[in-house]
């Protein structure tokens, strides 16, 4: 229950509070509150997250439209150009590139690989425009990126059949799992960067949890605002802080800590963490 | 390159011939056609492969129409009725609930979870058709089956916000992987019923590639018409039998060899292996 108590947002600094939004009956209580408020934690924006989830994905749904104007939900695979606008390569034999030709009106959402048994706790975003042919260095260039992300599509690549689509970004959703979300354009999206520490995050914070329980349970203590946490797991980890998965006796929690300075390449992750810790413990 | 050579289709008897209907430039040679051929072996319906990977999975992407009629795509968990129709329950604090109430035509594509790392030979399959809200014992029903699926969603279910819908299926696409895909009408989907040895399929075939590549290798010499084959693995199973992808000196391939009789539970489907290995050992 400690989980299920907690699921719906982080207490502290979320920045988009699901909670308060829900239209929830009187009397629901599912977050256990920091007692000691901690210092505001920086995150990374709305579109740098969307940036490092395309980053780090080589499969998302496309949603494109029917010839009656239904939605029309596929499989593709892809790549992403260094403004992150994804590349997609596609069949005339299916529908989804048939679809393409008629409206280039799409759609995308790329879904990060769930940690635990709760999939919709899995980040994600969605990514929505106007897929367009390239033409000239640019068709080049994109075919480059989709055989770096796909490379067994190196056989089919001279398939009079396939073309090349790379999504002009307009709108951007990002979800983070429970009560973690906020939106984007496309010019944010373009100009932000993945970030650094994307790649390195899911070996940290399998690390993290596995080795050293006992300094996140610190961290929770004396830096996450519950002095009462009985545990506390890694949940997420990027170049600004980490996400805690708290319980105390009053419910659980999720808590948000910053690093003492962000992270600038993925060497650094180990460093500020230890310092962390240290600080943690006073 | 073996394996690049042979992702097009299934060489013998592939449902629809992916190869023959790809745009190729002259002289491209991609699949080893059998040397022997083997017996037409049978294979489950797009409706029950359909069927199946609904039934397996529990999470989906959902593609919805914006208010400008725009594709949106967005991730979803989902239940399923007794006849496949799948269940979803989503706030209106997110775009695919508002999408859905504004025009309720909708799509869902549920893809397996890949075993390689080529993400396009993952099986998935499209839904697409109308969504509707449950009444009555249907909302009962529906409800209770999205709670089994995700039982995390208990926390809110009572939640004002949120809202059922069960997808009226009414055009299905399924895709096997390369080469392998076939459509089916929702009168079938309904019909149909899902693998009875799916859920025990991934485990089958992890168990047959890790101890019993000598009877798989002995399978596609003998009955998979691939007399020169020096190596096979298993790359699907169900009821009906299992698909081979064989390694040989002229090239790699798909092929298919059916079980002496149809499985009819999970249990069975040791036995049939067996079987089919003895046969193959003559």
């Amino acid at each position: 229950m400690g989980r299920l108590r907690a699921i719906l947002g982080y207490p502290n600094r979320v920045p988009s509070p699901a909670h308060g939004e829900h239209d929830v009956p009187d009397g629901t209580a599912v977050i256990a509150a920091p007692i000691v408020s901690p210092d505001d934690a920086p995150r990374l924006s709305a579109a740098e997250h969307a940036r490092t989830l395309v980053a780090a994905g080589r499969t998302a749904s496309l949603a494109t439209l029917a010839d009656d104007g239904a939605p029309w939900a596929s499989l593709v695979a892809y790549g992403a150009l260094d403004d992150g606008r994804p590349v997609v390569f596609v069949s005339r034999l299916a529908e989804h590139a048939r679809n393409l030709e008629r409206d280039p009106r799409a759609s995308l959402v790329v879904t990060e690989a769930p940690s635990g048994d709760d999939a919709l706790a899995a980040g994600r975003v969605t990514l929505a425009g106007v897929a367009e042919r390239p033409d000239g260095a640019l068709a080049g260039t994109a075919l480059e990126r989709y055989l770096a992300a796909v490379p067994t599509a190196r056989v089919y690549a001279e398939f009079r059949d396939f073309s090349l689509w790379v999504l002009r970004v307009e709108r951007v959703r990002w979800v983070g799992g429970y009560g973690r979300m906020a939106s984007a354009g496309g010019g944010a999206y373009a100009a932000a960067a993945p970030d650094v520490v994307g790649p390195a995050a899911p070996g940290a914070i399998a690390h993290l949890n596995a080795d050293h329980a006992d300094a996140l349970l610190a961290m929770a203590r004396t830096l996450g605002g519950h002095p009462d946490a009985t545990t506390a797991a890694c949940h997420a980890i990027d170049r600004l802080g980490l996400d805690l998965f708290v319980s105390t006796p009053r419910g659980s929690a999720f808590t948000r800590l910053a690093f003492a300075r962000p992270v600038t390449d993925p060497g650094g992750l180990r460093a500020a963490t230890v310092e962390l810790a240290r600080r943690a413990r006073g």
